[in-house]
């Protein structure tokens, strides 16, 4: 069951990076509210902005082994995603790994586990999410998957996805959905844009929004 | 059951910041202990340390639509503390209804919730105090109240107490007793000035506060 | 039941030092992959790194009594470690309490608890790694004992033994192998730095640890 | 700070009975889904179905005294309620306790921190709530309040409010509501005894509710 | 992209029983380690050992509309499975829902969220999985969809995939491995009869697996 | 570092059982309220009420390769406790291994993780405590050490101690101090039962410990 899926399809650079800029929040919105990953998930330093495609990798519990093998595989660009087997807060990953995955042109790393050497990847410039940070070493034991489906933190990811990762946390956009999730990203960022000036200047959501009706035959009462 | 309370009462703005100035640690002790909220509230930004007058929301699950009805209810110096009636970690505000709130001077959001566009929120200076980070959006479908008494994280807020929040975390003042707290509050901190600066010179706890006779009557032995 | 142990041995200030320089990720996997605090165990604010010489606190839930009698066994480098014998997340120490440890010559706290004043702590250098941040106060009214073996955040702690401590967590090294330890890790971290440079060239794990025919012989297949 | 309230005034024993009758889901809803504590708190045993009078405690993490002081004032028919004043999960109370408080005709405990001698407790028929089990004894050296309004569990308790507890979990009804949210939640379960029978007969939930028309406007589409 | 999927296909009824028989820690090796629900999925009471064609639910947070939608598609032998779009512990189910589902041949719920009416739940026989307990009431105001594919607690579930499940939690099995996998659980369940016999008689696993000589090619040292 | 070691010292098998007798709590308050495990431990089924000598396993996350290891190392009336080096909730112990510990004599299990087949251990009566339920399977892959000294849920455990386990949970008692634990809690539970008497008789606990005046001297109002 240990396989390698070596070429994958990845979606465009220039659509990748048009939804870093946009960010989690609205293209989690831009595609109908799916694809994000639970809150646990955190970054490990804040500021860090992009977007990437996924590698994943299926680890079992406590053995970061797939990891090197599925930095063979990284291109420019590429974001690694990796879901353990079963619930593991252990340090599956430091600034060696880091350095080795920098070398291919990756970005990031996504990890429902834990990091370590976490001053190291901030100094380094790696973005890191995790759902803990723990010097724990891992072995390298039992065989894993790379490039295969995963589930990660509550969300599917599969090979190829665009990995979207912001203060906000992580979403995931299907590979062959992301020009279109980028369209109605990009038209949405230019709405709140416009509402953004109009809620600056004081104008109320509650009449931008045009709510006070439908409140009112909800039966909110003013007292 | 739903209702907006239109007019509430708000200390005095010199006593609120006041209030600010001595910080939650201190004001928890002035007023004998009360009114902390639970340690899961943290700040999405550190260094920020402000007091306001509360305009609570009680919100369903999942819905952030009174948030809209509450930012018409909001003055200069208030701040949005949101009670959700069930466990939530949704991203129930964003920088756009931040950008609405300061409009109406609004300082400060705390939320036993999630919140999300928090790079920019931290960018604008809008200080939240919450238990989580999400993107995931909430909807607008059923009412809740503004400016009644609400549970938040374990401590019981009415509308027009003085919330005090910083990095320790966030506590509520009553109203009516925020002059009386305000002043024993300004005394522990002259009073720990003075401590401050025995302790910095080498003096220690056991003789400042006469320790040692108590300790050796419960059996303290030392080996 | 209730002791202070007055005289304990410290491992030798030049070792202390240079076990804080490899960092704790190192440090514990010199030693085996033993002495690490449990993830929940945090940094209150990034970036410190540190070792020193545990004075422990064995204390009851919400009672920092023994922290004062704790301090005067202070002596210049060590470190405070204090495990609660119950679960607890209060406040038990501040900048009042720093200040006087300061004072002393000690340089962090350790605690599976909660510490307040934390942009004051922050202010003052004094690096904590604690369980929690809360204002909540505690009181003094239960002895606890000092110096005494304690089991903090999973992790057991004899006095004396040394703390190294950075914003990957806590790692305890026993004093008697503080010595054993160090020259394990610093071999170690030379030996990274060579890695370091391999994969930073580009070169693969999979080649540097000759992993290819094992994960071979394990079955895991191309495709 | 410390006081004891002697006299409280509790709802018709009647009313009491009733509402146990009735159980905690259809009270709650009776009452517009107010008063319900958090899921973290669960019967030590199953199938306990009770009412009685809040005698609320106010009490120091890990301090057991009040409880005491409690039991003397409790009646026939009364319900203790312990909200420890910060996060803890020791055994603040055992068989010696229960069996002082059924010696006063005291029925139950409800408890946001942990139990012990649980086997005893439930061969006694003493129904407990709590948030824990756990034998960690507590300490009798800080006062607290007995008969003061609580938050337990994220629920605010006056004393003399009604407590309904069941396998579900545990409800407050305020004292001066309770003859009127008892003839809700009868006219509530008579109401869902018919739908049980209608429902059980093999008709859907979309048709007694007539919610295929506002599914439809809601824009539902079968496939 | 609210749809309800009204025709889906479903393993055949006597692999389902067989898959129930053999039980999910078994049917879980079998096939290859996949498909188990988190640990925080809890039977509401013991004893329940079932399997059955998955109807499943995407439903938002605290609404528990579509389940309605979901029961008129039930046929007999199905079970409900309820992923809420973000996570949520109220109660989405009771006693009223229950007996609407039963009508249908419904044999059990898995959710990743609150129920209620538990003690009720236990008497009619109907089986829960859920990750809470609360009577914290839904609404029913959004959209969500019936019979798509859901995240449910980190495993993946597609309409008509056979769910087992009893007191060691919830597996999923793909509809169209459900045939292999039975066959593969079987020869694993004689198996381990074998096994269970000779391991009863004294025999040791270490000579059964033959693991003397690889643990000592590991190092393994007895002293 | 991977070692069994062989042959350690056990308490008398009097002294275990009359410490079974008593009970966790009242062992654990006869010995200066040390060595209690988490409240995290809970048994899988309720009831039992045990004690046995501490065969310890020290293992890796998600690998149960040592236990067959130590089952070998089991003499009549030892109770295995295993502690993972990292966090972790797979379920390392099912019904074979049950089977084969039940033939060497072992009682029950302790394991700060997860266990399988639940309804299986319960119906052959062998009692396990711990930490989750869950079906994940383990690996065979990494050593680890059998009867050295572990930290489990807290509490430290060296082999042949003895351990006490019922419904609060687990109490361990050093090998060399059990017959002076054993004598205190015996005595213990005798003035517990004679306590147990004048409370059921109605006296009360302020009197029988004379409370009233210390009370009074601390400040408590009666109002």
């Amino acid at each position: 069951m240990a396989i390698v899926v070596q070429n994958i399809e990845r979606a465009a650079p220039v659509i990748i990076s048009s939804l870093a800029k946009v960010g989690v929040a609205t293209v989690h919105e831009a595609q109908g509210r799916n694809g994000l990953m639970n809150s646990k998930i955190r970054p490990i330093w804040p500021g860090a902005r992009i977007a990437g495609s996924a590698v994943t990798i299926s680890a079992p519990p406590g053995d970061n082994w797939m990891i090197h093998v599925a930095i063979e595989q990284l291109q420019d660009g590429d974001i690694l995603v990796l879901a353990p087997t079963a619930s593991c807060d252990m340090g599956y990953f430091g600034d060696l790994l880091a350095t080795s995955a920098m070398a291919r042109g990756c970005k990031a790393l996504v990890i429902d586990a834990g990091v370590r050497d976490v001053a190291d990847l901030k100094d380094m410039g790696f973005a890191v999410w995790s759902s803990a940070v723990s010097a724990q070493g891992t072995v390298k034991e039992t065989l894993g998957s790379v490039n295969v489906p995963v589930t990660c933190a509550g969300a599917i990811v599969y090979p190829g996805d665009v990995i979207v990762a912001d203060d906000d946390g992580v979403c995931v956009v299907p590979r062959q959905d992301a020009a279109t999730v980028l369209s109605a990203a990009e038209q949405r960022a230019t709405l709140e844009e416009e509402r953004r000036k109009r809620l600056a200047s004081g104008e109320l959501g509650l009449d931008i929004y045009d709510m006070r009706p439908r409140l009112q035959a909800k039966g909110l009462r003013y007292v």
